[in-house]
C-alpha cells in the first residue's frame, strides 16, 4: 500500500462522519449537504487536484498554458466521475520567481478557454510567488441532478462493465489534451439510470480493482474487448521490449476517460445506440467473487494483477 | 503594485463577470449562487490560503501540528471576513518524501481540532509526496446567513471604525495560534447589521487602506486609540532601533482579528455593551477624502502611509 493510500486510511478513520457529508473521503469527490435543500439538487460536490513541478509534470515539456489546461481538466474529469455538473473552481498556485507573471498567465490562458467551455465560474484562489518549482492546486466544485452521484461503490453482480474513449499511450499528448467527460456522464447518469461509475486515471486495471473493492464484488475483463488507443500501438511498436498496446492500455495512466457498470439490457441498448461521439464498449463484467481476471477470447480465465502489468515488462531480462 | 495584485488585477480582467459569482476576485472570498435559491442562505462563500515552507513558514520553528492548524485557521479567518458559516474544507499537501507520513498526521493532528470545534468537514484534497518543501493548500466554503455578506466596499461616510482584540507582535506565536473571529463576525453581521469589513492579515493601516479603496471613501485613525498588543510592546522593548510598539500594531501582518465599519450609534452601542470575549476598540473614522491619515490625541492630522512604518524603520542609520 502507497504512503498516499496508507495515509488516506488513517486520515478517513480521523476525520470520522460528518453529518454534512453525504460521501465523504474515498470517492473521487465528496458529496457535501448545502444549505436546507432535501434533494440531490441541493449537494454539492467538491474535489482537489494539485499538480508540482518535476513529480507531475515537466515544465519544459509541456509548458505552463497546457499545465494550466491540464489542472483544471483533471479536477473536472473527477466532477465527470461523480456524474456532477461543475459550478466553481478556486486555483491556487506557487510560481517560481524566475518568470513568474508569465507563467501566472500562461496558466489561465491555457486554463480560462476550458472554464468557459463548461462554464465554470473561476472564484479566486491564492496567488505566491517562491523560490521553488511550479505548483498549481485547483479545487471545483458541482452540483448534483435529482439522480444523484455516480459512485464506485454501487456496482453490481451481473452489470457489465463500459468505457467511453480508446486506452493506453495517453503519455503521447493525450494526458494533457483530454477533454473531461462530463456530458458523457450525466447522459449516462440521468438518461440511463447508471449508478456506478468513475474516471480511469491510474489505468483501467487499477481503477477497475478500485470500483470493484468499493462495490465488495469481482470483476472479468474481456481483454480482446478492450478499446486500445491508436497512441499505445504506436508507442508499442516503436519498443521491442516494451509493454504491448493492450498491455498499455490496461496499465497506462491518465486516460481520463469513464468507467462505469451497468445492467445488461442497459449495457446493450448504450452500445447498440451509441449515443456519444466518443466510442462506449463493453469489456467484461461485474462478479460475485472479489478480485479481477482477465478472459481471452477462447473462454480461458486467469487472475489479472491490475498493476503487474508495466512492472512486468519493465523487470523483463532480454 | 506587487506582482500578485498586478497579476490578479490582470485575472480578474480576464475571468470577467459569470452570473454564478455575486462577488468575484478581490474580496476576501467569493460569494457563489448555489442551487436554486435566491435568498443569501443558498449562497456559497469559498476562500483559499496556500502555505509553503520557507515563504510562509519555517517547518523546523513552527513544526507541522502549528502549520496544519494555521492552514485552516487563515481560512476560517477569510470565512469571518465574509460573515460566512464554515461548512467544509478541502486539504491538498505537498509532503517532504523525508518524514512524509510523520508530517501528514502531524498537520492533520493540528488541523482536525479547530476543525471540530467550528463543525467543518474535511472534505478530501489531494495527498502527494515530492522531493521538495511542505506545501499546504486549504480551501474552504462557509454559506451566508440571510443578513449577507459583509463586504470591503461597504463602508459609508460617517462611519466609525472598530477592531477586536490587540495588534501587532504576532510573530511572537499568536500568527500561528491565533482564533478565527467566527462567532464575533457573525453576530456584528446578524445582530448589529455591520456590512463593512475584512481581517486583518497584512497589518491595520494596509488592511483599511484596503478597505477605503474599494469602498471609495477614505478614513482617519485615531493612533492613540489603536488597541496594542503587549507582543508589540515586548518587541519594541527589546530592540533600541526597531520600530514602536505602535508602528507594530499598525504594520505587523498576521493579527487575524476584524476590521469593521458601523454607524456612530451602533458603534457606541457596541464599544459600550462589549458583546465579546475579545475587546472592540473604537479607532477612528470614515470620511469622504481619499487617503488615509493619522490623527493624535491633540487633533492634529497628517498622511498615513499604509506600508511606510517598518521599512522606514529598517531603513533609518543610526
Amino acid at each position: 500500500m502507497s504512503l498516499e493510500a496508507e495515509f488516506v486510511d488513517w486520515l478517513k478513520e480521523q476525520v470520522g462522519r460528518h453529518e454534512a457529508l453525504c460521501v465523504g473521503i474515498g470517492d473521487d469527490g465528496a458529496v457535501v449537504h448545502w444549505g436546507d435543500a432535501d434533494k440531490h439538487g441541493g449537494e454539492a460536490v467538491v474535489v482537489a487536484d494539485l499538480l508540482a513541478e518535476g513529480t507531475h509534470f515537466v515544465l519544459d515539456v509541456l509548458g505552463p498554458r497546457r499545465v494550466g489546461r491540464k489542472a483544471l481538466a483533471v479536477n473536472l474529469s473527477d466532477l465527470a466521475a461523480m456524474a456532477a455538473i461543475p459550478v466553481a473552481a478556486t486555483v491556487s498556485v506557487l510560481l517560481p520567481r524566475m518568470n513568474a507573471q508569465w507563467i501566472a498567465r500562461e496558466l489561465f490562458e491555457g486554463l480560462l478557454p476550458l472554464a468557459r467551455e463548461f462554464d465554470v465560474a473561476i472564484a479566486g484562489g491564492d496567488t505566491n510567488t517562491w523560490n521553488g518549482p511550479l505548483v498549481i492546486d485547483v479545487t471545483a466544485w458541482g452540483r448534483l441532478t435529482p439522480s444523484g452521484p455516480l459512485l464506485r461503490s454501487a456496482a453490481q453482480v451481473g452489470d457489465r462493465i463500459l468505457v467511453t474513449g480508446r486506452l493506453g499511450g495517453s503519455i503521447l499528448g493525450r494526458h494533457a489534451d483530454f477533454q473531461p467527460r462530463i456530458d458523457e456522464a450525466l447522459a449516462l447518469r440521468t438518461e440511463y439510470g447508471i449508478a456506478a461509475g468513475m474516471d480511469i486515471s491510474d489505468g483501467l486495471a487499477l481503477d477497475l480493482s478500485r470500483l470493484a473493492t468499493a462495490s465488495g464484488v469481482g470483476a472479468i475483463l474481456d481483454v480482446d474487448h478492450v478499446p486500445v488507443h491508436d497512441d499505445a500501438h504506436r508507442l508499442s511498436a516503436d519498443t521491442s521490449q516494451g509493454p504491448s498496446a493492450l498491455q498499455r492500455a490496461l496499465a497506462d495512466g491518465e486516460d481520463f476517460e469513464l468507467l462505469v457498470t451497468a445492467p445488461p439490457d442497459v449495457a446493450a441498448t448504450l452500445t447498440a445506440r451509441s449515443p456519444f461521439a466518443v466510442p462506449l464498449t463493453d469489456v467484461g463484467e461485474i462478479v460475485a467473487a472479489a478480485g479481477l481476471s482477465e478472459r481471452r477470447g477462447d473462454g480461458s480465465l486467469r487472475p489479472l494483477n491490475p498493476t503487474g502489468y508495466l512492472h512486468e515488462a519493465e523487470d523483463r531480462t532480454p
